[in-house]
């Protein structure tokens, strides 16, 4: 069998826009591989220009149609758009549901819109980590447009929709109950409200529901001067798509141009940082875990010492072990 | 003001039963607070004894109805209850979603039925290790049963149900398509497959589809000689409920008496440790986060260094701090 290609020699290839070169360093992200590291900082720093935008909603919010309208006007525009889409992964099997990327498919055509679900298993720092390095090659290829879509249910997925420079939560009428309950936790998080389905009669209220939230300052938090708008869209006619990529614009430059914006950034890399040492944890602790780990694990199943004790000797332990 | 009572005296009483201070416990984990370790370090010595058990489902598929009417049926055979439930929460507000807990209030009245709703912020290992001292908070003051319900969207979420000793799925029949997409990703953590709503006349096909899945090999994982049954319930006229209180019985037997259940049990105390790292990472990262590590996150904003530079860097300086 042939070597595998290092991934440093992968680089030039991504950064030309080869979309094998960058297939392969985002598998090798989402491994986790100590190999594609150098190579990923060089992406890394060669990222930084394309717009992040990060869509979430509910299931059935209809995010992922939205996120399909999106990124083929952009493209027509002229833009070159990538697509990162988080699917509930099973922690076991490997298996991801690809159900709405499906719709996708017509997408995948033009090779100036790259689309790619990540189905990342392991540890939630991981899903993050290589995501965003995701991004980062999509960014340092010269993508100008780069969209992460989550489901909008769960801490860790709502996380890294947060990621990105511009949140849009799109929220949709005729949900139930339960649906409408665990949206209620992801509006704040908005930049720009979509209402998608506005073609539909109980649309009006569904719109008329949030801006009352709004008003009243409920599903909001301070963001600078900006005030996130709230957008009807309708994938039937188009509806609300010119006014969505105009709001999209002006959150741009707003992140751009302002103080707010700028520290918005500098939290992200943050969160990043964060990310990437959990997951940094969670690999060495993998990597220990045949060792004096397991003795340790076991003594606290058997409940003689406590798990703030086997976490010290976690983190303590990890500095016996020498970088990979 | 008075001081607030410590901890460690609080121990005693919530060993006794006393709600209240189990309560205050409770919060204090909650919030992380270093004071309350050695309490939570002495509960956790004093736990073990309970049958822990993880219910989680798709929104609409009827887990919490399922938890109220186990907990009034195991109540009514003469156990001590305990129901911890994670709830979707919000990051920045601290609001967080009673929605159906509402429906849980008439067990309130009854001090053998103790329900808390975590609405734990700040990080997933957070959410993971408080949730975990509530159930240990229960099990030392003597209840026999505690239920961790958890929404079964998120990584984060489908992790902490994962963390009990039986784990029960709820699936309903009548559900949108993008539900039972998420759905699927489920299922291969049950150790009981519960089938809720088998009173309407579409439950046959979705109890169909769901054995057909399992015969398939589909949806499973292996488990030792555990197959994990199919039990429909309805919560109308209680069909389903002896059958699903004797595998729950049956499978907590299994978990003490096989060696594949212990090493499930030292698998669980692995996941607490990491988790409970994960956690004091972050709090070590927050009690920083104004001093040099500032400076970290703005070199990597500006993509002078890599996030794993910036990760490494979060891990090693976590080592010039003092414990708190």
């Amino acid at each position: 069998m042939a070597q595998p290609v290092p991934s440093l020699e992968l680089v030039p290839r991504a950064l030309a826009g080869e979309i094998p070169a960058m297939a392969r360093l985002m598998t090798r992200a989402e491994a986790g591989s100590a190999e594609s590291r150098p190579a990923l900082a060089q992406l890394y720093a060669r990222a930084g220009r394309a717009h992040v935008i990060g869509v979430t909603g509910v299931p059935g919010s209809g995010k992922s149609t939205l996120v399909s309208t999106l990124a083929l006007r952009l493209r027509a525009d002229g833009k070159r758009v990538g697509v990162i889409a988080i699917d509930p992964s099973s922690p076991y099997s490997g298996g991801s549901i690809m159900g709405d990327r499906i719709r996708m498919n017509e997408l995948a055509q033009d090779p100036g819109i790259f689309i790619r679900s990540m189905a990342t298993r392991g540890s939630q720092g991981g899903m993050a980590r290589a995501s965003l390095e995701a991004v980062d090659v999509l960014d340092a290829a010269g993508y100008e447009v780069v969209v992460i879509e989550t489901v909008g249910v769960g801490q860790a997925e709502v996380e890294i929709a947060r990621a990105a420079h511009t949140v849009i939560v799109v929220s949709a009428p005729g949900l139930g109950d339960d649906i409408q309950a665990i949206k209620a936790g992801i509006l704040e998080i908005a930049d720009i409200h979509v209402v998608s389905k506005c073609d539909r009669s109980d649309a009006n209220r569904t719109i008329g529901d949030l801006k009352t939230m709004l008003a009243m300052g409920m599903a909001s938090i301070p963001r600078g001067h900006w005030v996130s708008p709230v957008v009807p869209t309708s994938a039937l006619d188009g509806t609300g798509l010119d006014d969505l990529i105009a709001q999209i614009e002006r959150h741009g430059a707003y992140m751009r141009e302002s103080a707010p914006g700028r520290e918005r950034v500098r939290r992200i890399a943050e969160f990043r940082m964060l990310k990437t040492a959990e997951d940094l944890l969670y690999q060495r602790y993998l990597a220990t875990r045949q060792g004096r780990l397991d003795v340790v694990s076991a003594r606290l199943a058997q409940r003689e010492i406590s798990p703030y004790q086997a976490a010290e000797a976690l983190l303590d332990g990890l500095h016996l072990e020498d970088h990979p």
